[in-house]
């Protein structure tokens, strides 16, 4: 398919439509929204008699949320980097529709946290769900916004790339809607089915990356 | 209207020229400023008695304030990036100018604070406003300075594009300075008025885009 | 060598081979991570009848902790840059692989923090290990994966420089097993091992870099 | 006068001379160490019968504290953006010598953190002036190497204007010696001096560069 003819701007235009530093700035944010995850880790006090052998195996459950609410992350980013490959140009809707979707994913570190507190809560199952639903949901708006405003892509989108593409960002939307119904009765079936996410995508990616069938499906996840 | 002709300059001079860096350094400052802000959302410790979801409930508040500021800071980025579209090169007084209008960005987390704490004490609302207006008086040195430096540009703006941008700029002054007026006797309706100013900006640019006969009014919003 | 040939791509697949903004994103996470490493310093507080300057003295073993981990994060960030200076093209493996090799990054810091506070217990020194060992296995893997997909790279390497920069890849981790092995009867010693490492190695690349024979040698690492 | 010719390098040593991600990870630290400083300000816990607006008056140390802080951090940045400017290609020593200077400016934050809870205290006061000499010390020993290595220059500097940015490397230095040995006796005058350096040098800036004759010296500092 061929490139999309450049747009007929003058040069000031052309460059507030640049999507340069909006790629800059989101690098920036998830850089410190995964770094930020860490600060969860806290050097444990240590009561009288216990080892600090015991308190860091205590530590445990904290450790394998950080290191799913890390590949959460590092996904949201990878679909990011994944969907802006396709974009061109900008324009202030584009912007402000990426600042809502770092909104969103900038308080997957504070849901992370409350889950690894109280990772039994329907209340902290509730919040986790809710803020990945959002996240998931934005993501959903721009690839939408994006089908409809072809001019600002490198080029056109086929109709049913923009079906696949579509389907895979709603996919976990499903899962996430099943874990927030389960929270209350089965919290940990909730719990693995957060977590399940990531683990589940990379599988895909994996078996679409394989498959030489698919590789136009291949280059519409990452 | 034509780009500026290039400075004749050496390549080490031009080199210094560059806003490059500029760029990168203010994009980290605004990274860090914005999810600096979600520091403030703490995992609640629960009372006796008291249920997850009514503490996270109770946070509802800090929920509000954490969201506002996030698109205050957010949009104080989209400005910068709005002017520095214009900027070809930037000298020493442009670089601490920036430098100035960071120092006043990375106090509103701080200020976002105190008033997500004390959001009824006039102490707070004034704070928070001295902030936004110490944030858009250095907005406006910009704004001037560039205007009187038009080398410093790639292309020279007219002078009703200067006014349209320069009235833009200081809009939200009024706003403010009502807010801090009136934070006194009304807490509330100061309140209402700073969270105003991200909502009707954002309104503002989606009148300016969709009126055709404004498409340059447009290009000095985002 | 030449250079190896341009990819037959399609203008949207080359934007997501491009390891552009996986770098940006490297180097954030990497800034953050170094910058963290310094909230282990914590202004004093003065019990009744200490000096200010007793207590800064008494913080000594956390300033010299904080300059070996300041160092060892820097080390693997020149490695993570040396590497990828070979890259041309990036994939959806090594975007993960490259995830992988932060999350083991990011959390130098807390287990340099464990250390700081428990620098005798076997414990805190094989978290450290650990964590240590994690990042180096990483790293082995990514060049594993880049020696098999010649196609990624900027120009194919020669098996040798594969042998030597494995080597030089792998050392470390002689070094971490053996630090991890005497962490119980002889910490202290542990302790030399880890906080060497940083320090030999930049011992090798000058020693590397002086002598003129083994300038591809030096190339390798940096 | 003219460029420096271009080594004659293989592209791939050519990708390992760039300065390009030493200058974003550089930046990244830089943002993050700046931002750092306003953690400092902390929302106040009022004790009984104390007014907010008494409590941020009690902070008003603390603010003048950070905002000198933040133009200090803001200077060596301006420094070291001005002489990468003139940098073209690093090699390893270089990178190192930028890590060390990373080192140094990552520890103002907190010797800012110590002077401003014991402002009085000779030993906070030493502390914050060792900091400062160590940065400075690193600055003054980048600048001695690039010297030395002119083929890393995009052109060679002048006998005249190495002096120059010597001397104004190296001035902050008496200052600093100065504030330090006067601490113990005349602490207000130590602080004073400290915080005059960033005001001392925008003066200098602004002199050199509304002096048309001394434009070659404008360059040297920014």
């Amino acid at each position: 398919m061929a490139e999309n003819t450049d747009l007929d701007l003058s040069p000031r235009a052309q460059r507030k439509l640049d999507p340069d530093r909006v790629l800059t700035f989101t690098d920036g944010v998830f850089a410190i929204v995964i770094t930020i995850l860490v600060l969860d880790l806290k050097v444990p006090d240590l009561g009288s008699g216990q080892s600090l052998a015991d308190s860091l195996e205590e530590m445990r459950p904290t450790f394998v949320s950080f290191v799913i609410s890390f590949l959460i992350v590092g996904m949201y980013w990878a679909w990011h980097r994944s969907t802006f490959a396709q974009v061109r140009y900008i324009d202030t809707s584009v912007l402000w529709i990426n600042l809502l979707y770092l909104l969103a994913v900038s308080l997957i570190p504070f849901a992370a946290s409350v889950l690894g507190d109280y990772p039994d809560e329907a209340a902290a199952l509730h919040l986790y769900g809710v803020v990945l639903i959002a996240a998931t949901l934005v993501r959903i708006l721009l690839f939408w916004y994006l089908g409809r405003h072809a001019t600002l892509l490198w080029q056109d989108s086929t109709e049913k790339s923009r079906r696949l593409g579509f389907s895979l960002a709603a996919a976990p939307l499903v899962v996430y809607v099943v874990a927030m119904l389960v929270a209350d009765p089965l919290p940990t079936l909730s719990l693995v089915l957060y977590f399940a996410v990531p683990l589940l995508y990379l599988g895909l990616v994996a078996v679409l990356q394989t498959a030489p069938r698919t590789k136009a499906a291949a280059e519409d996840v990452s």
